[in-house]
């Protein structure tokens, strides 16, 4: 498969390789089709097929080995390895973002933390040292950082959305409302769980 | 439209919402299908033919009237109103989804707080006072809640849920990595930001 993977294969890969990444967690060696289509909200025709098309068929009765197809769908979204992030923003939601281990179990290792309130600058947030938020374009330049994320309140969230870009990030991560103004080849994913509870309300009304 | 939308169109109409809201409250009178494009990374055509679907069109130079167009979706995903949802877990995590405005803003209230943690039961969080997880259930029945929000650790997640599910509620937002088990009337919403960014990094590798 060298051909580019359309938009709604690749978010159903990207579901179905943080399903399997918590199953091997959960040490589970094996999972069906029907299982990931429940973890998924994806109907099991759609899973099986998805699948197959990557020639890996889940045997009868008993499912799929589960590393070995995280190890092939991490082959076709190229997202194997350790791929490092720099947070802006040791606030609650930062330290919690720090001290979760759903990055760090995915092969996303936070590189660097940064906060702009002089008395959290120095600090310990998990194994990190809060650093200075002037420096976030400096630093993501030396830690060659092209994710970041953000977590900060959202009056700054443009400026520090800018520090970012500055230092070459070109993957944001918005965890505010604010809606953000970057270069076109800078993508912003707002993080907003306020519209993901509109789309599930609307199937539970409908 | 009484006809059921697609997945697609309700998530993209969600996301238009989630836009809509925020330029409301950054103060902007209209919007255009190329704004909201760029903020939904969703291709300029392909808005204006979900919004034209629904008879409304903007007006070229001017852009969508921000009021108008929002009040319309909302009619469309009948998601108006407040609806009230039950926060399980203030620590980090949950004291940043109390004290951020994002729910609010889009009609979600929280309606009750809990925690296991006997240090915690009592203490205030934003306009909150924290009650004890062993009266999820009960309490669920009494507000009438059907939506629940997980930000408890991995190890608590299940019967978290457990106890949400004996309150009546039907749709989880999971924030654990946790996979649960629930009846099939409910459905879970994991929120996890490594399966956003695996997907946002293949279209950035490929």
């Amino acid at each position: 498969m060298s051909e580019k993977l359309t938009l709604g294969v690749a978010a159903r890969l990207s579901t179905y390789l943080r399903i399997l990444t918590q199953s091997r967690k959960q040490g589970l060696q094996s999972i069906s089709s029907q299982e990931i289509s429940e973890y998924a909200n994806v109907n099991p025709t759609q899973v099986r097929r998805d699948l197959s098309t990557f020639g890996k068929f889940g045997k009868r009765g008993v499912g799929y080995n589960v590393d070995s197809l995280l190890n092939q769908i991490q082959g076709i979204l190229h997202t194997g390895g350790v791929h490092s992030l720099a947070l802006v923003g040791a606030g609650n939601l930062g330290t919690a973002i720090v001290t979760s281990s759903i990055f760090k179990d995915h092969g996303f290792g936070i590189a660097a933390v940064f906060d702009r309130d002089p008395a959290r600058i120095g600090e310990k947030v998990g194994d990190l040292i809060i650093e200075d938020a002037a420096n976030i374009a400096l630093r993501c330049k030396e830690l060659g950082v092209v994710l970041g994320v953000l977590a900060v309140p959202p009056e700054s969230a443009q400026w520090a959305a800018d520090q970012l870009v500055a230092g070459g990030t070109k993957i944001i991560f918005n965890y505010t409302e604010t809606l953000l103004s970057v270069p076109e080849d800078v993508t912003i994913h707002t993080i907003n769980p306020a519209e993901e509870m509109l789309y599930a309300l609307y199937f539970y009304l409908t």
